[in-house]
């Protein structure tokens, strides 16, 4: 099924750098797909660190598993990753077809087993054909760039209709330091057509547990607060890989401030690459952000922004461009967090809406109607009980989710 | 907006009895529909009693509130309903007009206040124009009959497609006693304009503590296990009456074995109304039962269940005829609950279809999709931990729901 390119999706791929000790190839090797690369991987110079974030689903894949088990020790050397088959509910098959495509990698760059990370995307309960990658890992290892970020993220693409990357020059101690990540999503998430993979690579110089901390409250901040249909896959990764390449001081602590800019950067591109995922959410029409604020605590405001945001009622309204304030108050309500009906106020696109538990007196609808026929959509919700603020971004409940979702045959 | 009557509707409304000491009556007050009856009084002689399991929002409506302070002291007289607005996010103008419905009914009745329970559904954030209500009491009160089912049913009706009812012939020691109950509902749960309200009515006698341990344990059942769209109505209204006029001897505990009979007539009644929802989905085009066994508890299995029959993913795949196996797994993973990959068994239409981690061997897709055409689709999920089980009832998600809440401006 040919999709077409998201209305809402950025107008070109952006330029992006090399990052220093990374390098990039791609290839196809017919696991599913016709006329297009599925294979991609991502080699790091000796003495590289990795921090992930991994899926919580009960049902993991074979990858996750495999990756659960190596990144505590977060030493890194490649990342491979196919598209077109999720390895996910495959049984022993699954888990030794994550066996040789490691084994085969290590042995090709020389390093340990545990120093091989893999990823795929895809259909699901089916064998992955892991003598295809195998066969390409020659092909792959020979072709290493270090700048074909365009070409990996179209490589690792399943319903996508765009490629998605986003990069950052930042700096660590006043010593420049780049950037680089590219991801794949765009259900929230399916296990057989729309997992999210996210991989961001630096050239920073940092221990895996200061990577580690800095990613879990970015992703806390990115990934962790988008929807696009609540869904959450077996195979949901987002990897932080640095080389060490820059020329920085040592730095052993996420709390040192040294790292603040660098904190921001990753920060604003992990937001970057979510943001492009719910951009080209299925049958995605609107992009909508939704501020909460005055809630119990930061983890109640996100909890009551995701409640809004995966709302079918919320997301179908957005989609008829009906300003249907009372659907928020519903799924304010629905939360489980601790609310006040009499304090609740409602903001849409910068016009209050409600306040104190009613609608607003001379309540206006013709500038917040002109607002719902845009393609960004704001919506700010103050609950009125705390200090809790977060930000979560989703797109409408279209007729082109159900077409994509239930017309399409898989 | 006319809708098309639901192809998952019953054939016709049910024959109901009488229930003796109840009696009710509708009217067309004009709230907001034309041609049609928008109002019901249910009437209980002195010495009913009255059980309820109301909305858990945290942004409930001002009927709610005032049930939630009246029902400790169990003692009904009447139950006051409309259509057309929901009194919800009113604010104080929204309590003065329950307050003023329930003063003029109660003084209609002679009854105390407190004996007077309401329920409203419709839209919201529009004041209740409560005066159209009050004005027509006096016709309402005089025009109370034993066996207006149909006509109640109809009256409360806002999206549905169907008007529903229920009733069984049950006994408690021998003695016969009467249940007869509406419903109403078609989203699950819009604030707006597709509320979940239910009124069960019985003969029998029993005290208001044993009718709520009664309609406690019935409504996890049967309407804490349907799901629409996951959402949830500021407005959510069981309430569980008895008139005390059958002849059985006194009974004081739920627990009682006299009562085991009654209890599962009730919970098949309440089951039946429940379902009846369910198939008004909006825009459902079938009917779906998840039978979840083997989780770690009833809880545990109730929500792998709703998790299943909550996902966008699930659902769109049953209205496209796909039996997408996959995103069933993807579901039992996201509930959060105890689950195992490698032990989890999935049937369709009784068909095995994936067990101990991976897809059946030999498995023939021809049986499945077959009974995946077919109106009534059946889903049975052992997670293969322990031995708690639970049903669960849902509908698909098709465009016929996007044309409801999305191209329909409210």
């Amino acid at each position: 099924m040919a999709l077409k390119r998201s209305p809402l999706a950025p107008r070109r791929f952006p330029s992006m750098p090399a990052v220093t000790g990374v390098t990039l190839a791609t290839a196809a090797c017919g696991i599913k797909y016709k006329g297009r690369t599925d294979l991609c991987m991502i080699a790091f110079e000796p003495g590289s660190t990795v921090a992930g974030v991994l899926t919580r689903s009960k049902t993991a894949s074979a990858p996750i598993e495999w990756c659960r088990a190596q990144l505590p020790r977060g030493r890194l050397r490649a990342i491979v990753v196919n598209s077109g088959n999720a390895n996910a509910f495959t049984g022993k098959a699954g888990t030794a077809s994550v066996d040789r495509i490691v084994a085969a990698t290590a042995k090709r760059l020389g390093c340990r087993r545990g120093e091989v990370l893999v990823a795929s995307t895809g259909v699901i309960g089916e064998s992955l054909p892991d003598g295809l990658v195998v066969g390409e890992l020659a092909k792959l290892t020979s072709g290493l760039k270090p700048d074909a970020w365009k070409a990996a993220a179209e490589a690792i693409m399943t319903t996508d209709t765009f490629p998605k990357g986003a990069s950052r020059l930042s700096e660590i101690d006043g010593k420049p330091v780049t950037l680089c990540g590219i991801s794949k999503g765009s259900g929230m998430i399916a296990p057989d057509m729309a997992t999210m993979l996210a991989f961001v690579t630096t050239d920073a110089k940092l221990p895996a547990p200061v990577l580690q901390a800095l990613l879990k409250r970015g992703a806390d901040q990115s990934f962790n607060s988008i929807t696009v249909d609540g869904d959450t896959s077996t195979s949901d990764t987002l990897l932080l890989a640095a080389s060490g390449k820059a020329k920085h001081p040592r730095i052993t602590s996420a709390g040192d401030r040294r790292l603040e800019r660098f904190r921001a950067d990753l920060e604003s591109l992990l937001r970057d690459l979510a943001q492009q995922v719910v951009r080209d959410g299925e049958g995605a029409g609107k992009f909508v952000t939704i501020t909460v604020s005055g809630a119990a605590s930061r983890v109640a405001a996100r909890r009551i922004g995701l409640a809004i945001g995966n709302s079918p009622l919320v997301k179908t309204a957005i989609a008829g461009e009906d300003a249907n304030w009372g659907r928020i108050v519903m799924a304010v309500g629905k939360s489980g967090e601790r609310a006040d009906r009499d304090r609740l106020a409602i903001r849409i696109g910068g016009v209050a809406v409600a306040a104190a538990g009613e609608v607003v007196p001379g309540y206006d609808e013709a500038p917040v109607a002109a607002h719902m026929k845009g393609a960004d959509i704001e919506i700010e919700v103050d609950i009125g009980v705390g200090r809790g603020k977060a930000t979560v971004w989703t797109c409408d409940l279209t007729h082109g989710y159900i077409s994509i979702n239930a017309d399409y045959r898989s």
